[in-house]
């Protein structure tokens, strides 16, 4: 890779050890008041496809010294049962959130395992009302990736007030999610998605591109506008004559010779996800010490959250 | 007016009038099972900041065949007590939903009593759960004024697959709502708003613009492309040399001249929301009722909703 493309990398690596600089601070104070964090992973039948999810946020926990629990259950366990250990989960002052690994067999309805999961305990940030806290732009505990996206943005100098965005894939836990994340920051944004005519036309107008769709190469260098951010969610395997290798949505080269700034796949927004996973911990714990301490405390309880 | 343009107004009137009347068959079999609706309306303080929108909520459900009853509580009333008449609403099996008035007095914070009311008797789908559920594509009971604005748009034959839409304005229960219900439908959408560095850019390229800002002659025609829809959500009295009138925000005459379909304000998207609340309130009974019979029936009740 050339010194000037090297010079355009936004470093994820980099960004999420200083997160967890801070998190690692946070998790000692929280240890202190006795809300020491504690994380649990459920994983359904096959293990291997949610094996390297895993297996990095249990590495990335440990070094900020939060206890982590993977668990596994059988291929054939049925939803009421898992229900019913989500439910334990939600009710056991020792965990402080869960982490619903995909992809679930058939039988069970992913999104009614996650929404079980009690808003205060949804790590994820993917419980219908902690999306919906973000529409109203209360920010504090949003859908990982999405959040780790705009964090990677927030590197450049760029001021999102006013800046002109196209985020590519429109899914209600990412394409969406960032729409408003970067709306509450004051950018201007512009949803595409499959069925737009001509996607190219709005990308080469944005200031930053986010792309979040699951499609090698989608974005080219021509579409994007020379100078802006492009911000790859995609995680996708390809083959190549040398094996096989992880690539974004974006075309590395060709977009990289264009933009001012860019997330390389691995090592962009993948470790900053996980980061915030943990900074989610983080928050989930205090506010389940204020909704804890409102309840045992002379003062009424307060009606949210 | 002329019959060019007389042609091209999308009649709020007409559309309220023929959804009313799905609504009032629907009520009828509503209550031979049991289930007659029943909408509590509550203000606080001065009622006739609100009294506009009551009576024409009123008057609609009477039209329908839905028990309406407006209550009218103190300004010095407190935020406990107000959560506690709401929970109480919340419990009540005679009560299908409730609608919170606004503007509140000062000392209540009007978004915890609307998240106060439970996620299946918020009939102006406000909840952040509600909210949330319309990211995830889940459209059952969506923001009445943000749905209304939407149904305006389907009676033009635009295909909206694909359809290139401008919102303008980005509140949470508007401006966003419309975009993700929007989405939904596989328009690519952009949002504008007071940040945006030039909205006529945005909206020059629209075959449909929405606009719900709250300013009088914000949109002007030479911001429309010929032949584009012009969705108006503002409502503003203003002073002319014949009084006080009601006007949206965009300037109707230079709008009208250009584009291919426009909501006229009043009796634009102002009738439909009201309609739109009350096909609400069958969605909300539907689904208390369901959610009883589960719980009461052999089948175990389902973990969502």
């Amino acid at each position: 890779m050339s010194d000037a493309i090297a010079h355009k990398l936004l470093d994820g690596r980099g960004i999420a050890a200083q997160m967890r600089e801070t998190i690692a601070t946070d998790v000692e104070k929280l240890k202190d008041g006795g809300w020491a964090p504690k994380l649990v992973s459920i994983c359904v039948g096959d293990e291997d496809a949610a094996h390297i999810y895993v297996r990095n946020q249990r590495r990335a926990a440990e070094k900020v010294g939060m206890a982590f629990e993977p668990r596994t259950y059988p291929a054939d366990i049925g939803a009421e049962e898992l229900l019913g250990i989500v439910h334990g989960l939600n009710v056991d002052p020792r965990i402080t959130g869960v982490i619903i690994q995909r992809p679930m067999p058939d039988h069970i309805q992913v999104r009614d395992i996650q929404r079980a999961v009690h808003p205060l305990k949804d790590l994820e940030g993917m419980h219908p009302s902690n999306i919906g806290d973000i529409v109203y732009n209360d920010l504090r505990m949003g859908p990982c990736t999405a959040v780790a996206a705009v964090e990677m943005l927030k590197q450049t100098p760029l001021q999102l007030e006013g800046l002109e965005v196209t985020v590519i894939g429109h899914s209600a836990i990412v394409g969406k999610p960032i729409a408003f994340l970067l709306m509450a920051e004051g950018a201007t944004v512009n949803v595409c998605h499959h069925m737009t005519r001509n996607v190219a036309v709005h990308s080469r107008q944005a200031d930053a591109v986010f792309v979040a769709v699951g499609k090698a190469g989608l974005v080219t260098g021509d579409m994007i506008k020379p100078g802006a951010a492009v911000i790859d969610i995609g995680i996708n395997q390809i083959d190549t004559p040398d094996g096989p290798k992880v690539v974004g949505d974006a075309d590395f080269d060709s977009c990289a010779e264009v933009a001012g700034w860019i997330t390389p796949v691995p090592g962009g927004v993948g470790p900053v996800t996980v980061a915030t996973l943990l900074r989610n911990a983080v928050t989930a714990a205090r506010l389940q010490q204020e909704h804890y301490e409102m309840a045992f405390s002379e003062e009424k309880p307060q009606a949210s959250r």
